[in-house]
């Protein structure tokens, strides 16, 4: 698959950089590319999951389910087998989505890579635009807490991301390096966009990977990150505990600084007194299409201005 | 789980042995122990499939569909969700089936062995009798067919069995072991029943387990064999092209040869001049219930038979 000539990227980890990848589809159509997370990927029921480009995929088919992950209007038959079988199914995967996920496997198996195995998947389902793994290495993120190390999964899943959160690792970051897609990608760049994604561990692992941010710099687009941080507080996920695990205040002067020698500008509800990048305000809410389209059309504008050293 | 302290043993493969299983489950309950072929064995789909201990199991639990296959009400959402991903689905394989074989490639995967792991499985749908795999190591048949050989299920399902059949070969037999369990049946038995399964790929590699000839000739339970053969046909599979593979006719007279040194007497509709060990004539059809409870009764009458001398 040729890349767009002059693409807009977007950082993504889950439903926040997937909404707002939605929104550009809408805005740039094929030449959005998605650089998606693959730190929370797991090795489970004999498949490959990998949840955060899958649910970008998903997003960006409109195959996205109401309860913000799988597939819409998938069953779950193999899950509930596997409870009456007394299994413990702490992981839930609907059927589709577990189809999904053994393909991938059996494509790995056969030789493709992450980045291929991805494309060739979102192609069946129609999915705009183009996700790519951050990696084809495998990275996988754990979360330590009272001492004790814990898979990124099972930290969010069967712990229900009890912390406080004392330190994340990256296990295989030294060995993954970005690949030829994504540095292509981010090189063409006309705009590249850290979407609304906690930034530790969803935006945390894409910028670890070693040659990532340095890629970043290299890059003759703007890079500007929007706050997943809207009205003082985060909407999905445990984003609070792990910017206060880093030792970062949950305000966008937090996003700011998580985002120091990589954002160019950040797009957020409120300024909070940064000093360090211009801040555009701007509402960053995207409960709807209207909105997420808002939302990536303002992120576009804001590097706009960056590029006009406005 | 405790053995029965005197079992009747029945030798399966698929379908035949699976019904005769289940009319020997009518007669003796909990006594019953099933040795199962796992030379058709796959790894698929992330799965573990034991198909011939699996459809044994599911007969003796009343879970089996009327396909024939598979459990009863199950569904397909997953081959469904591969094929619409443009996977090649040529094994097929239901929703609650799947989970149930990858809960046994977890469980195997944590260190359980294959007896093991089924036992585990069959205790939630409530199989009645026992099912022991033949052995626990990983034995594969592999069919030869114009000069060319063909893993078991390729085989069976992708080239619809088109023979004619020139060799079968057991990878992996020769480190192959008759499990403890299986040993212990044998030795307590007060009769060992061969089903009307395929001599050659279904009681065949049971039969080629290193140990398990001599543990059958040292038994001392009689050893009768059912015939698969019913009105000089074979009901299922492939049965004929196998035994013509082999050498042999497709008659009771061959079902004999097959069974040389390991049967004691022979149960089948017709007598074909068998000279070489006896053969009671009676229906082995199983079409229902009571015809599969008048097989096994039959057949453990004529162990009583041989026991006594007759």
């Amino acid at each position: 698959m040729p890349q767009p000539r002059t693409p807009v990227v977007v950082l993504a980890g889950g439903t926040g950089g997937a909404k707002l990848a939605r929104g550009m589809l809408d805005l740039v159509g094929e030449d959005l590319v998605v650089i998606a997370n693959t730190g929370d990927d797991i090795d489970i029921y004999g498949a490959h999951v990998s949840p955060d480009p899958d649910l970008v995929s998903f997003w960006l088919a409109d195959r996205i389910d109401e309860r913000g992950w799988g597939l819409a209007d998938d069953t779950f038959a193999v899950m509930d087998g596997l409870r009456d079988l007394g299994a413990e199914v702490w992981f839930n995967l609907g059927d589709r989505d577990l189809a999904w996920c053994l393909e991938r496997r059996r494509l790995l198996d056969d030789g493709a890579t992450p980045t291929q195995a991805l494309a060739a998947l979102a192609a069946t389902i129609g999915a705009g635009g183009r996700v790519l793994p951050m990696c084809d290495a495998p990275v996988r993120t754990r979360v330590r807490t009272a001492g004790r190390w814990t898979a990124f999964q099972e930290f969010m899943i069967r712990e229900r991301a009890a912390g406080p959160v004392e330190d994340v690792a990256l296990d295989g970051i030294q060995s993954a390096r970005p690949t030829a897609a994504v540095l292509e990608a981010l090189a063409l760049a006309r705009a590249i966009v850290i979407g609304p994604s906690n930034p530790i561990i969803s935006i945390g692992p894409i910028l670890a990977v070693p040659g990532m941010r340095e890629a970043l710099r290299a890059a003759p687009a703007p890079v500007v990150a929007v706050s997943p941080i809207v009205g003082g507080q985060v909407l999905k996920g445990p984003t609070a505990a792990f910017m206060a695990g880093a030792g970062l205040p949950v305000t966008t002067a937090g996003i700011a600084q998580a985002y120091a020698g990589v954002a160019d500008a950040l797009l957020a509800d409120e300024a909070d007194g940064v000093a360090s990048l211009p801040v555009r305000i701007a509402g960053t809410l995207m409960d709807d299409a209207a909105a997420r389209r808002a939302v990536a059309a303002e992120a576009l504008d804001l590097a706009d201005a960056v590029r006009m050293g406005a």
